[in-house]
């Protein structure tokens, strides 16, 4: 059967601050700018995730995309949406509160459970504003 | 020459429901859920045409993105657009009509007049909601 | 206290076909076009509500849009999402399922729900596809 | 000359909790939900500021848009982009951290100003997430 | 019957330069700045349409939109698109190429032929870039 | 470490048309039809620069993308935007217009620099209008 990637956005509004604990605050500032600012800052977070596998002939769908949006919802929206991505989300403790660590992290969460429906984690895409956007392929 | 990636897109709005005749009446809707809908609904689906080749250096092109308009315009646009997916379109006929059945049924009508005006097929992808979208490669 | 306006955004796939019972078939052919297909098509509709009130001095709201959001849920979206409006929507039955048409039936179903939690309902607006839409004010 | 109305978006990233002191916190819970947070969440908010004035005629414009962009960076943006909205904005100081108070305070921020380079603030709209936004006239 | 608003996207890719005759080149270069670049610039326009009128019983529409596209397309894409404003484009003759000049001499351009087809326009809008917008309502 | 693509995009508004010397006039008309009018035409050209590279555990980033997005102003943005890419931009010089020549070229002028600063570019892709864009990955 042919292979297919099916992609799911959802969405989730947080906050958070970019600081290291290996470097003073002096130094924060010099490498993440206002974005270490200390009361916080926050976005409008859109996360893709792309998962890949054969079309089962019966349905026609590579796997039902409802559940995909329902493990990306309890696994990860339920965790962060309106919440501080450094002192709330479990799986972002002890990181830097980075997009790329972001996805990382939301990477770890999801590879399973993903794998366990049948098929296979290809991408977790966040976009943080209208200008950046980062892609992870479990490399 | 380098090689490049083109992408065309083009929309069509078109009414589908998802229904397997290999599954009772019961089973699509557990299957399928509102999509299976007796009545019909629709969507305003975005198709994006990825073509690959190499740069041609006398005119500065993969190739004339007009005439890959002009043949998704002819095989699938002039079929789909205003129609209804299940009943009207030669290519999906006896097919379950999801997205990822689409995709591929658009790649096996466009896979050959892409290759006899020089350039290869390389992804079609169908947008349907803002929320989820479906790519094939050919694989 | 100052007014300000506030719009939810919802959507609705759904499907449709224009015809007027008022015309014969090639008269709805020569007035709708494709639009008129007899198998259906269909479109990703986006849905505005704007309310206008003046600002809840206690809470900063013009209103809690969580409410505005569960009234257009019950009484627009539950009813045509995944459905076909022609056949299944109880307050488009007897009306040429345009977008203008739709606005204002919309109108109708929200504006008593709207004033009775404080607020003036101000604008319907539809968009159908990315060229076009239709806003209705109650005029 | 004809009167038109021109309009800058601007963006700002910003965290933000909706808290009322009038309210316990059980109360002010069960008014804002999740948007209460006390560990603060984030948006990527969109601001469109629109200005109505008659077409200069030496000049084709209604006013250098240049200047009001830098009105709205240096009165507007400076202070709120990566920065808490409860915490560190001194115009919405004793203020709920609704967009809805937020649009009236961006109005009285910039209604001089505007009038101080020959044109009138017409609207000030705030797009909080895809699915809403607040808009006001100064009514 | 109901009156609404009803609203069609065109788009035209379009050159120009802002320069004053009015002004010498030293000038020029103080009030519009890169605008004024003697190579010109470019950009993907997008034009609105708003046309108001009353819903027509028999056939659910206000006006049939596919004639206001057409109205549209021959008096001003046709003239503008992929073109240069200041020098190709009858109607922008004499006129300094700024957005509020074009949206007026659009607006003049489609005044009586919408009204002929007995509908009233309402709203002519221009957006420049993802940044700014200008409208015009006949005022 | 892990391996991460960020993404960054920049814009710039440009005048070109569509010539090759190698081409007779009435031979460019019939190869790039209305793109290849003398007087210019022009675009919102949306510019996406990937680049790709091990996580930096220290600093939670691939890379600081404020260097990305000061290198791409610096080498590409300050000398294409608000300029004519056939007259004005060095790096254009001797070659068609074309999106695909132009994202080769782009390619050339920020790969070392890229590189530089310890990471990969992996893809240049320009956006020329809503309906097509072209990517290079540097093959």
């Amino acid at each position: 059967m042919p292979i297919a990637y099916i992609t799911r956005r959802e969405r989730f509004n947080a906050a958070h601050r970019l600081y290291s604990n290996d470097l003073t605050d002096e130094e924060n500032l010099k490498v993440y700018g206002k974005c270490t600012h200390p009361n916080w800052h926050g976005h409008n977070f859109e996360l893709f995730v792309t998962v890949k596998g054969e079309i089962d002939k019966k349905i026609g769908y590579v796997t039902n995309l409802t559940n995909i949006s329902k493990l990306i919802k309890e696994l990860v929206i339920d965790k962060i949406d309106h919440r501080n991505i450094n002192l709330d989300v479990d799986f972002m403790q002890g990181k830097i509160a980075s997009t790329e660590n972001l996805a990382v992290a939301i990477w770890a969460e999801l590879e399973k459970p993903i794998k366990d429906i049948g098929v296979m984690l290809h991408c977790v895409k966040i976009q943080e504003t209208e200008n950046n956007y980062v892609e992870y392929f479990g490399e």
